[in-house]
């Protein structure tokens, strides 16, 4: 069997693009000279485009939770109340967080698979007015939901002044974000999703409004203080060393995101995210999600007559293709795939068609490639520019 | 000219090595794999080796400062007394870590430049009986000074029980490190320095006294909770997505540090400390420690009759050579020279010899090759196994 090759086809982290492993082994450089601050000056514009933000994106060396953390320590203190729309495990993550700091939490849980509803959740924010800060996921990666963060905003600002702070974690370059004309307030992600970088950075933003309420908070702890790194940035350094190699990594991914352009990576994803699904029910296999609530980055699959588990192991084995499973109460329910960063229609055919002998080697009885048909009849369609 | 060719002899990051580099270069895998778990418990006994220790290393995503915070919120509360030695920058970045979370600090102040003295500690902890932790650095990056952090806890535990924390970023995995032996509660290292590594994940050891304080200290805040990494280290696997290309290169760095024996390493550091301080004698260009606390990984030079920052300015020009720069106070008045890491006595000759250069284009008059002449006369006295 041919060795070496790896299938990474889970939500993240996600496979690395060639060019940009090339980047990161670059020779280690100073992280106070000026070959760090050019790298800085350069990555700036462009994670502005993807962030859709005139604000400077943030750079912290940590995971993406180390961003949820540092959203959640640098606006909001013990005692405050805040309302965290729990979809899924990520969700969970920040009621988890803000407790640990002994923040007032009112958790609004909607059902794993669905999307919230802005207008629900205004609604239910008029009991609580004295919120200070609204926490959303914008995918969440536990269940293939994208929910519509581009619409809370809106809705909820007649009844709130409350900030909103989302978690775009694992989407945020992958599919459309325009976080100052959506009026977001802070916005996270991690660069092992969409980015196609290793984990180990995080990027965040944070609205001019979000930075009156930082700057009045006397207690955001130390290395999560952003105003640290605001400053820093100002004068294109960080206040910490940062994980210089995959800056340097960062640097060429904008570069590979801007060269095919941003429109056409979000297309991409999202005809990556219709292929998948066409594929499933061509397969006549459910799907967690319904086609509005779908995430264009990570679908989640609900066998219902073979084990999701085994057919897991089966395809590892065999391809060494890696899916993942599901998470708290849909362990063994559900698997998911990824289909985010460095993936190409090409990609989704392919594990599409390893999928389908794993699927009759888990003793599931499908017609051979009838769900990569079904993909490549949507490509066919609307794949023109991918 | 070459193009390309970059010599960074600042203390820290530091070079990396080619197969490291390589082993970064590896394609991504999940992080709830068993690759990620083969790889954690790959890492585990070498690390323990490093450290000195039978207690678990804990590898956390982040900066430095990163685990100096990790170190501080998980074992002193708010209003707890710490006492904290600082002997340079670093020393005052704990002090501004406790502060920033409401601790009371008492500060141990000694001149920049020179060593704290264990006993003189000892004497000024009896006033303090109330004091928490003792926050101690081990390597000064500032100023190239080695505090002798192996005596201090024998010296203070007949007057004090306070936990013995200490930052030990710039230079473990380049000199000898026996944290049990040695009675240190907390042991915090970053990957940026002699573990030739790129900065992004931070190493921490905590004693079995600590955890019983960690364990009763009911606020850890959430990303930084010690208790989370050591549950996940039991069965080999992290809380949050680790930096996991950082990480296949930390697995062959230890390899390479494996190979090489780490009392070896240690001598290689010792005598490329003590080659740069025989060369700078024989140049009759002081330096800013005596032989007693100077460092092994970084050596402090203090010109009296040329100009730090030009002559920074001309070998960085000339030859690609990085040397850091005087911090705060020290600013313009010295340059540090880092010799950790991936760096030979070979690699400190050809930096003294480039350094001699840059020292005639600077207008400082030297006898040419007097320098590099006692370095490799000492290398012959002492460099067999190197």
């Amino acid at each position: 069997m041919l060795q070496d090759q790896q299938y990474l086809r889970i939500p993240g982290p996600t496979p690395i693009p060639p060019s940009v492993q090339r980047a990161m082994a670059k020779p280690m450089i100073g992280h106070r000279g000026n070959e760090t601050s050019e790298l800085l000056r350069s990555i700036k514009p462009r994670l502005n485009n993807v962030f859709g933000t005139n604000q400077d994106v943030m750079v912290v060396t940590g995971s993406g939770t180390a961003g949820l953390e540092a959203a959640v320590v640098n606006t909001v203190k013990p005692n405050d109340e805040v309302l965290v729309i729990v979809t899924g495990a990520f969700g969970a993550r920040f009621v988890n967080i803000c407790e640990a700091y002994g923040i007032h939490v009112h958790k609004f849980e909607v059902e794993w698979g669905k999307a919230f509803d802005p207008l629900v959740i205004k609604e239910h924010l008029r009991n609580f007015p004295n919120v200070k800060a609204i926490f959303a996921t914008y995918c969440e990666t536990s269940t293939g939901v994208m929910n519509p963060v581009h619409e809370l905003a809106a809705a909820v600002k007649e009844v709130s002044d409350a900030l909103i702070i989302v978690d775009g974690v694992s989407c945020v370059g992958g599919v459309e974000t325009r976080m100052d004309d959506w009026g977001i307030d802070i916005m996270v992600t991690g660069s092992q999703k969409a980015f196609m970088l290793p984990a180990g950075l995080m990027f965040i933003a944070v609205s001019e409004r979000a930075w009156d309420v930082i700057h009045s908070n006397r207690n955001r702890g130390f290395y999560f203080d952003l105003v640290k790194y605001r400053n820093n940035l100002e004068k294109d350094t960080t206040p910490f060393t940062p994980a210089l190699s995959i800056l340097f990594g960062l640097d060429q991914a904008l570069e590979l995101m801007e060269k095919e352009g941003l429109e056409n990576v979000y297309s991409r994803h999202k005809l990556m995210k219709e292929m998948t699904r066409k594929a499933f029910r061509a397969l006549d296999i459910p799907l967690l999600t319904n086609d509005e609530d779908a995430s264009d980055t990570v679908t989640a699959v609900k066998p219902v007559d073979f084990d999701a588990e085994l057919f897991r192991k089966v395809i590892k084995n065999k391809f060494g293709l890696s899916v993942a499973g599901g998470q708290e109460h849909l362990k063994g329910k559900i698997f998911r795939i990824g289909h985010m960063g460095y993936c190409s229609p090409a990609d989704v055919l392919q594990t599409l068609a390893m999928i389908e002998i794993g699927l009759i080697q888990s003793g599931k009885n499908i017609e051979l490639g009838k769900g990569v048909a079904a993909a490549q009849q949507l490509y066919l369609e609307k794949g023109e520019n991918h």
